[in-house]
């Protein structure tokens, strides 16, 4: 089995800009999570944008969209920032991506600063694109949601079903 | 949806002890790694021995297969060392745990020293063994395999499948 | 020997708030930071103030030099921003500390960040701060300059001398 | 002004052996420390011996005090283990190393395992080394030894004056 990762950019790979003294975006660090992970399944890390994704287009969805759709890989994660991963979820779900299972994911705190859930949320999206039949989904905190079933609660930073109070 | 996780010991849960320059184990970290994933599964952490898995008896084999046994979480995620993880995973599959998904994993470096695989690999355990149905499992390496299909190979420090090269 | 140690703030003890994806201060780390350095340096910290030294103002700056003025203690250290880092230290020097030794230091990357200089620097300001005779100095990337004798170079993120290239 | 430091071994440097589950030496990290602390005070880096304190041997310490007579710098900082840091200081004291300051360092926890003490006490004795007259010191705990008046409390892993309590 072999799963494509497509980096959109997110709080996952923000980076401390040491000169500027503010946050920023250089190249992703997914494959250097991986490493840690000594994840034995074959990726393909795709870098397709790094944004925060407040400034997120309907045309970076669509590119996303494309970028999933054109994939020789059924199996797909997609690390986006976690203001709007709900929005690019439904965006997908809605076009719909038939035989492909896709989880999207992302970091409440970057990867390079330390006590990261990054690594966890990485591990747990990989293995539920593996695991689950095709559909969209967002994995965060541990739990899998539909895509037309999750939403970001803002004041605890954390998700939950929007169907539901759960 | 309620997981339980069975702590054993290994090297997930290894210590520096300063004072004798050694390794050592004292309390499991799971809680802390759950928090650190920002884990909003229901876990129940048992801590029920902190082992090197070469030292395991098949006593101690019998008390973790009595632990799931009695558990009334369907969900169970074990971590273990890994030199002997397909040891318990195999006495567990053999025994049978009928309507529970039973996921072992560990880590081939400590938590606590940074750098570490522990926190991929428990986020892919949690995720496995919320997605898979009911059997025993070993999750290493972003991988999931089945308990009669999964050998370590101890000079890679990786787990593949038994059956083929994989 | 006992040492103060005067905090107001800078990238030394910048924090990352995960709700809003900004970066912020909270409580200063310094009693953490000491711990992890094993510092049994008798020390005194006084958190005075939490600013990006971008925003200091004169008075902020005569706040730092009374609390130097009226310490029991003749060593100092103050941790502060290191864009107007010399600019404190040289309103320092120029009032005048007598019989006090006063090292400011700083760091690049926030010591929460991972891979930071922030305990590097510490344990550098706080060996200077016992070694060196009265007088008001800098101590970052290593090595130690008189008040009137540093200027940041903001291209490269160093500290260097002022009167020759260095 | 240029430092020689003289690497010997000990608790800095010491690695977690992933396939054997051991403790072990490789290549040392004080280069990559010296990056960490972004540090501009020109070093050469001696890699010496990779060694366990209690391993060392007369013949080791012999070396170390070779090494600190010919090396052109003035000014030394030798990591070393802790267990017998008090040893090697003393050995080189009462040889006597004529206008050279030479502070020995080390570490209660391995640099590669976070939550180190290393880069702090790499800082300290830098400082020292560069701040202090001709003499041999031992820098622990943010404080400074002379090498006739310390020693290793064991049962709290820090060190102290040996002449008095302190």
């Amino acid at each position: 089995m072999r799963a494509l990762v497509v980096v959109t950019g997110g709080t996952f790979d923000k980076e401390y800009d040491e000169l500027r003294g503010t946050l920023s975006f250089r190249k992703t660090h997914l494959p250097e999570m991986l490493a840690l992970g000594r994840c034995r399944l074959e990726t393909r890390v795709l870098e397709l944008m790094m944004k925060d994704s407040l400034n997120m287009t309907s045309a970076d969805r669509k590119r996303i969209l494309a970028a999933c759709r054109r994939s020789p890989e059924s199996r797909v994660v997609i690390t986006h920032g976690t203001d709007t991963m709900t929005e690019t979820a439904a965006a997908l779900g809605r076009a719909g991506l038939p035989g492909k299972t896709v989880v999207l994911t992302g970091a409440m705190r970057p990867y390079r600063f330390g006590s990261s859930d990054g690594l966890f949320n990485l591990g747990s999206a990989l293995s539920f694109a593996q695991a689950l039949p095709p559909g969209v989904y967002v994995a965060m905190n541990g739990l899998v949601f539909s895509w037309d079933d999750v939403k970001k609660d803002r004041r605890l930073g954390v998700f939950k079903r929007q169907k539901t109070h759960g």
